[in-house]
């Protein structure tokens, strides 16, 4: 080889190495857009894409924008469940006006028998953290005798708050389905900022049910934990979010009586 | 000159742009190390060395391991200021158990004329904001009728929560002195993680006296705000952190009464 392809072929690898770098996400970091609080108020449109969100996680949850459902990514592929109760792959060129991600990467896991509710789970899970100060993208692949979802309908403008749009939720309940549930556990203190404790949403192994997670049994469960100690929590460019009356948002997610 | 010389000069460059390209930080990120709620609980020692938190910004505040003080950087530079009232430079090789730094660029500003009180100076603030959803960086350089700050001193473990701690603070209080009010707005949905609303610390213009801002009158001042839409909040590894009782923490600055 010439003194001048060897040159060529190590500017070559310099340039593959430099851009490889670059697109090198940190996959210990949790991504949100958007706050819990302003979802609350009704925020429900974001100039994020699903293209640029997938730049920082394959796995997460959130909506689309509308309100338009639930969405649930899942190993790089992002669902959404209309209140139709249809499970749709969602267009990278869609946008979301709160959705929060990461690189799923297994910290810890653990195979878990039998839990009669989705409290009884909770507890469960409670067990196998190392601390409840940090954030934790939660994965459970399992066998459940018992689901119950639900999902929100699209909205119009003017948005309604989220207490108001979760009031015309449609609820979907399953019986002897397998599946994944995708989640997060944040800590208490970023109430207002995302959900305080266990956000969960599900879909089954077909992928054509699924939702956010009200109550669940489990047959017996695979949990994989991903602890993550960084939140990225980036705020949208847009007049509805700077205009929207924050001080007052009340930092819960609401749960209808049902 | 060769071929080759062309090549290895090639290289060169390209190993300078990529290297310039990493060395860049993300200057519009307010990177913050711990939250408000672990320090309101005694969580005064962390991992994070004064020069890490140099790579995330130059302007900033917060307080040294061992609550050592009162923190404020500005123009690259970081001060600690002790509760004997003595302003030190901090060494590189010294640690934050927490601290919020961003690198300063001006998007807005603004001269404003005399103000009677910290909680005028705030409201006149609150009159140059966009939005109060959004996260801001504020510098006021101006001149000072009357200042009033205060350090914490020095603690040692088993460490009291921050509302002990700052029952034992040093109380200044100077006339006539022209300085810089150096800290951050942040909207109310962060609070547990931060301070919600203004929180300034105070260095004089002879970097010889300063502190945490607790009153001031302004004869007039230039004011900078950098808008910033996105929080790096980074928890630290540290057992201290990790065993903190971070759900009772109460999520509130503690202001004793003077």
């Amino acid at each position: 080889m010439t003194s001048l392809r060897k040159c060529a072929l190590l500017i070559l690898c310099l340039v593959a190495l430099s851009g490889s770098a670059w697109a090198q996400p940190d996959r210990e970091v949790l991504y949100q857009t958007s706050t819990l609080d302003a979802l609350m108020v009704g925020v429900y449109d974001g100039p994020v894409s699903f293209q640029q969100l997938g730049q920082h996680g394959d796995f997460g949850l959130g909506t689309v924008n509308a309100l338009d459902g639930e969405m649930l990514a899942l190993e790089g592929h992002f669902y959404q469940i209309t209140a139709d109760g249809v499970v749709h792959e969602i267009d990278a060129a869609a946008h979301t006006p709160f959705a929060c991600v990461t690189f799923f990467d297994r910290d810890r896991s653990a195979s878990i028998g039998a839990q009669n509710s989705l409290a009884e789970l909770s507890a469960q899970l409670d067990l196998l953290l190392p601390t409840k100060n940090t954030f934790y993208a939660i994965r459970i692949d399992g066998e459940f005798p018992y689901l119950k979802c639900r999902s929100v309908p699209r909205q119009q403008r003017p948005y309604p708050g989220l207490a108001a749009a979760v009031a015309e939720q449609s609820v979907f309940e399953w019986r002897d389905l397998r599946g994944t549930i995708v989640g997060f556990r944040c800590p208490a203190y970023v109430k207002g900022v995302n959900v305080a404790g266990y956000h969960f949403h599900f879909i089954d192994a077909t992928r054509t049910r699924g939702g956010h997670l009200l109550d669940c049994q489990v047959r017996q469960a695979e949990v994989a934990l991903d602890l993550t100690r960084e939140l990225r929590l980036v705020l949208p460019e847009s007049e509805d979010f700077d205009r929207a009356p924050l001080d007052e948002a009340p930092g819960e997610e609401p749960t209808p009586a049902e």
